[in-house]
Formats: C-alpha cells, structure tokens, sequence
C-alpha cells in the first residue's frame, strides 16, 4: 500500500503520545483535576484493577480534586459510593457524576414539570436519581418482569402523562417496556426521549462484554423513528455541574477513560487534557485502526502508570 | 411560505394518481399478476379488512395470479396459510412470501454450510423455515423464558459453531438473546447478521401498533456496531424466487401496500407498478407530508376499491 504513508494519519499519530515520565510530570503539573471513568478504569466488573487505590491515594494526597463520570445508569450515585466503599476507596457521592444523576439533572435544568411523569426503560439507578431529584417514575424494575399477550381487541394503555421516556441500560428489557415506551414517545405530545449514553457494549463482568445502553436506546430508536437526548458521555451535559461545583477550567482538567468514543471524545468536546488507558474496551490496534479519527493526547496501559512514571524520574 | 411551490415535490405528486374508474381498467388490464402484503392490507391484527376475499376471488376470476408478500416474519408459510384459510380466504402456501421464508432462502442460495449453525432473535416462523431448509437453529422461541444472572466471574458461553444470526420481530426479546446473537456477530468469524426486516412498527393487534422487527434489529446494530443484511421488504432479493415461479415480467406485477418504505419502495426496486392503499400504517397526511420521498404510481383507501372502481364503469 503505497499510498498509506501520504495519509493524514500517521501526522495526527505524532499528537497521541504514549506516557512517559517526562510528559507525565507536565500533565500532573498542569492540572488541578482528574476525572475518571469507572468500567475499565477503576474496575472490571466487580473486580478492581491493579494498583488504583495507591494511585487515587497518591494524587489527593497531591492535592488533585478526583471526579468519577460513568455512563453506566444501573445505579445511582448512592449505591456507585457503596460499591468504592466496598472495594477500598473511599470516595463521597458528590465526588460521582453517573449518567443516572445526568438524567435527572436534565429534567431540573430544564424545569420539566412535577406533574407530569417520566417512563424508565432501564435500571434502579436511574428510578432512584429521577425520585432524590422529586420526579414521579414509572416503569424501570417493576415492570421488568411484565409480558404482553397479544389478542384481538386487546388495547395496549399507556399513562398519557408521561412527558419523558429516559432510556438506559437494562437487563431486563422486554417487549412490555419497548412498547410502553414507543407510545409514550409516539402518542404523548411533546414528550422527550432521553438516553443515559449510547455505548454499544460494556464490561458487566469481568470476563467479558455485554450489550450496554447503545442496545436499549437504539431499539427505542428503531421503533419509533426518532433519534434521542443524550445526557452521559460524549455530551458535554455533565461538565456545567463539574464547573459549577469545583470551579476549574476545563483546560486543567484531564479526562482518563476507556473508550475512544464517549471518555476520549468528551474530554474533547469539554477542552480538557485526554489519556487513554488500554485496561478496557480499547486495544492499541483499535486505536491505531486507520478508520479510528479519536486520538487522546496520552495513552498508557493502565491508571497506576501515573504514579510509577512519575515516581521514575 | 413563497418558495414552497417551487419545490420538485408538487411536480413528483402529479405522478401520483389516486384510483379512478378509468385508470384501475388501465392497471388491472395491464398487470398479470397482482403481490399483496398482508397486514394493513388485507387483514388488521386478526379483523379481515372489508371487501378483501371478494377481491381477491374477482382477480383470481380475471386469471390474474395472486401471491402474498410480507415482512411479519413471526409464521411460517404454513402458519400464514392457515390463518388465510381460517379467515376465510383459500390460498396455497406457495402463494405466500414470508421474511422468514426469505431469511431460509438467503442462506440456501448462498450455500450456507449445514454443518454451521443459525441462532434465532425471532419467533416460530423463523425456526420452523430454517428447519424446513434443512438448517439447524437455536435460541428463537425456546430463549424466550431464559434470563441472565450476572455475578463475578460468571462467562456467557456460546456455541462457536453459529455462522448466521437471524434478527426479526420478537415478542419475547431479553437480554439473553441480546447477549447470545451479539456474542456470535462479533466472535465468531465470518458470522452473518441477516435480518428479515426493519419495519419500525406493525399492527400486531387490531387497535394499535406495537414495535416491529425494526426495534430488535436496530437493538443488535446498536449492541454490535453492524448493519445486518435485509431479506424483507424493500430488499428485493424474493422478487428473484417470484419470477422463478411466475414466470411473469416485473413490469406487469403491480405491488400493492400499506407502507411507502417497504412495500412500495420494494415494488419501485423490482420495477413493478405500485398501488399504496391507505388501510393500514400510512395515511394521507404522510403521503403528502413534505418529508416524505416515495411516491406509489396509484393509490386508494382500500384494496376493495379494485373492484367497486372496475364495476363503476
């Protein structure tokens, strides 16, 4: 392939640099704030990746504000500082944005009103935030186990005061929520369809991946023809909390994720300083693919390279 | 609005005829062969729509050949015979084009091993084809109950033997399937993603729509980062198994059917005349609307017109 080396790529390449103990000091020097994805990151599953504790430790006690920004909606910001707690870090609610809480925040921010109610095609992180935020939810993990039967006559109702349906991810979907969902979109007037995120696979457990929210927000997607509101990564939503509560410029902020397409492209859409890290969904010929156009600034094989490149020199 | 009247659209509409006594002579004296879809078009759900077996026993007594294309792919073309016959109406199951049909005929005219597998994110119509085709399948019906517990190092085994996952309207979609059919797209080599269909939603009961084949494709696309292969409507690939058997030029068929996207854009496709009637999910505001860019050759309210126009005269 002659050609190949003409590309605009391999010049884009000299922008995306592997960590090293010279550069890892100028970006630790340069901001005031890391913010971290979970799934991948901090955690595979249920199991904690290699040398984080020390790492999250080592940069507090350097005096970095620490914020987690997970897409996942299955739980709530509550239950996402239980699970630190249970692994050994100890971190406070307010120090996590989930995409859950970014839901319920859109609904607030955009003063959607208190009568009406908000159908929920995913899990109780989701029910959970949208109730702390004083919204009415239907839907969600009771009707996880609901099923149709289809006969003649049989009208399908739906609650036509519901004037949002927040879809994320869920374990139990069912063709009872798609169809609850699909009408509320289609038939309630001005009803909103928002996503959690759209990440087409995640690391439910350790050992492999699993259908993320991508799968849920694309059928609803698919059955009503209409494309959603995405408040989790790569929307920049999140990020006005982020300013509103450490008061930070985004420019000395680094965002460390996973994945190309929600971490990396958020932290750019944000103005913030990127690092990849390759103990998740991301290998290095993905990120070197020629149809891959997301480069983070670093990239390294995992968070506790920070520490021990750091502690090199 | 000024430049409204300007655009192409008022020109293209003036292709668009609606049913009258002298062009129905026209079209039924120049076509041999008249495709119908079934649902919205001939039946609601289980409610048989006005007029439609005097119809299509009036055709069939003018020696026009009557063949039945659809994209519910949920029966087999057993199953729809029965149902034909049990409403009343006397076809053969030749007479009928099914996706689920279709999706069986996919994999046997591009030889698909017999000794590989095809998982089913579908119902009954589909397993029973496969079979018919000499194909063994798995999940489909018997999947419909199965859940999944997740919890540390639990692995999601699937058979690597599955070369073909086949996606179409599903009653009993759940994330084992989910799971199941993205685990073979994306692991297993060369594995196929066909679907029977996109259509967004479908009147699986008399009083409502409910979500079709295109919600449980779109929610692989998502989980997967694939487009699948479509053998349904507007595909054109049973147009091949309809000339074989009829032996009748496309050119004087005339497809007629309830939705632009599918049945008319597959007629276009074929190069058949095209006849949209307006007893199912489109409706005369949808047809006009300016979005809108398929236009059918004729169009009336309900297959029975065919008739009451041709006695007008």
């Amino acid at each position: 392939m002659d050609g190949e080396n003409s590309k605009p790529i391999a010049k884009e390449k000299t922008i995306c640099q592997i960590l090293s103990p010279p550069n890892t000091r100028d970006l630790v020097d340069s901001v005031d704030a890391f913010l971290f994805d979970c799934d991948g990151v901090i955690w595979k599953g249920d199991a904690l990746i290699e040398g984080v504790p020390e790492t999250l430790e080592t940069l507090r006690s350097m005096g970095k504000k620490l914020v987690f920004v997970t897409n996942n909606s299955t739980k709530s910001r509550r239950q996402y500082a239980k699970k630190f707690n249970s692994l050994g870090i100890s971190i406070t609610e307010d120090e996590i944005f989930s995409s859950s809480f970014a839901a319920a925040m859109y609904l607030k921010v955009n003063s959607f009103p208190k009568d009406k109610k908000v159908y929920v095609i995913g899990e109780e992180g989701i029910s959970e935030e949208l109730e702390l935020a004083g919204f009415t939810s239907l839907g969600g993990p009771e009707d996880g186990k609901k099923a149709v039967q289809l006969r003649p006559n049989f009208l399908f109702d739906h609650d036509k005061s519901v004037g949002a349906v927040v879809v994320g991810l869920d374990q139990y979907i069912n063709y009872y929520k798609l169809q609850y969902g699909t009408l509320c979109i289609r038939e309630n007037p001005g009803c909103l369809f928002i996503a959690t995120n759209r990440d087409a696979v995640g690391h439910l457990t350790d050992l492999q991946e699993w259908p993320g929210a991508g799968c849920m927000v694309a059928a609803v997607c698919g059955a009503t023809q209409r494309e959603p509101i995405v408040v989790g990564k790569p929307s920049t939503f999140m990020m006005d909390f982020l300013l509103q509560k450490f008061n930070i410029p985004t420019s000395r902020m680094c965002m460390v994720g996973d994945r190309l397409d929600t971490d990396i492209l958020f932290g750019q859409n944000a103005g913030c300083r990127t690092l990849l890290v390759l103990s998740g969904v991301t290998n290095m010929a993905t990120l070197e693919d020629p149809s891959n156009y997301i480069w983070p600034e670093y990239y390294t094989s995992t968070v506790s390279d920070i520490i021990a490149l750091l502690d090199d020199q």
